[in-house]
């Protein structure tokens, strides 16, 4: 995952705004996703967050799962949106949202926790196409269980 | 929504057989959607069900807002993913699961319920390829708010 | 296929502007179609169009062929593209081209002509989701052999 | 491109047994292109192989155009379609096709070449799902234009 580190003391102003730029995005991620109803209710985290890249994480509960015990795809189709919602946004700097996607599932997920990490690998002025993965942590070993790949719009001002 | 309509007396015995086998696999259904724990949580119910389509309903409430008031994309793309399943499973005639599935969000999703109705459109031995059309009710009317496309494929035995 | 026919005498003025509205875009489509080389490359034509829709025509030979002797998958694929950037292009009333799209093949075909018809199923401002249906035609039986939906933008002026 | 390196003297036989094994398949896959009339047509050369890879390239000329002297997108998902067959073909170890694929265009491809790259990022016994990246070479640098995610199913026997 890409997450910022912060800066020492020796950057130059220059570096440093952007830091703080940086930082900025990032915090303005946090304060949106903590107001997503939805990802608070699923019990999901958003965990990671660079220029273009987000972590969405989701500690795994008996509430997620389908008839065998399986994480629901549903829910690790939420993570695959959600993740590229906030990979796209802050590519393009702001508001945004997901305008489509596509998910393949790999193989069943079960174990503690889910970890979905994705990157715009294009970004153009108003929409960026972003690749999502999707693991499943099973005895401290990640799995990848799913991958994604959708288009993220900057949000009518 | 194709669901079932029970048959009268004057039915052939071969037509009888096959409504039994529709009730059956209905019933199959209902089964197996509300041995789903995810799909409880979520506050979803299978609404409707025939040979090669399914119904799934969702009375929206607060908690399955993003952060504008609206259903999260997540939402939605958990009802495409699992009215495919069901539509795939009814085709395929037993147990199955989605192996990828591709959403469009039309329009953002408000009002007091959502309705995804999916149609198995090209079903072979092993796979069912579906559409699936996700509707918001608001004021008593349906607006299609995303499409979906994706393949189910027979749970191996 | 929704194609506009020519307006008899009595339709009201609006009426007429509409019709020259719908023809001059009818020519505009199918000027841009005879300006694609690889379209020409190709073999397809330009066969249907109306205010959301497109169906584009290929009449089959030995160079559309895969090893198998089935038509290529690529054929079709350049159908689904070509298909929904007309349907969503005259949707959106000028020059637009696809930013995305998904394909399920759902059975080989073969015989004597593809003909591919896509309907602008989503419209906004700038963008339009498409939903296309590719079928062969063999022995005059038209066969549905794909599915599509994708997304075209409203090309920058 | 992970296209196999012939071995030194020095290796085990078990290891010259799955060299064998790599070479046999890769010849298989080189034969399997050059049988495909549509990819002679369009002007392809399958470029590299290894067990979950495959490299397409395509030499840009005239008529692979659309209307404004870019590259028509369905050249560019047929290279999507064709690579991801072969590098899950590969994966699989024998016959397979390409059951669906998804694609999006992130810039106009321009230039001298084409070259599209895919890799089979999760194998089971009977799909592999392939991910594909297409790019343009222009002025001799390499311009990523487009993505592609799909799924190989192997051919019934």
């Amino acid at each position: 995952m890409r997450t910022r580190i912060a800066a020492s003391g020796g950057a130059t102003d220059a570096h440093n705004l952007e830091e703080r730029a940086v930082d900025d995005l990032s915090a303005f991620a946090r304060q949106i996703f903590e107001s997503q109803p939805f990802s608070q209710f699923i019990g999901a985290r958003l965990t990671g967050s660079g220029p273009r890249d987000a972590e969405i994480s989701l500690p795994i509960s008996g509430q997620h799962q389908q008839q065998h015990g399986f994480v629901h795809g549903g829910v690790i189709s939420y993570l695959a949106d959600n993740t590229i919602t906030f990979a796209g946004g802050l590519a393009l700097g702001g508001n945004a949202l997901t305008s489509e996607f596509k998910i393949n599932y790999l193989k069943p997920a079960r174990g503690s926790l889910l970890v979905a990490r994705a990157h715009a690998t294009g970004v153009g002025k108003r929409q960026a196409v972003c690749q999502c993965e999707i693991y499943s942590v099973e005895d401290g070993e990640e799995k990848l269980c799913a991958i994604a790949q959708g288009t993220v719009v900057a949000a009518a001002q």
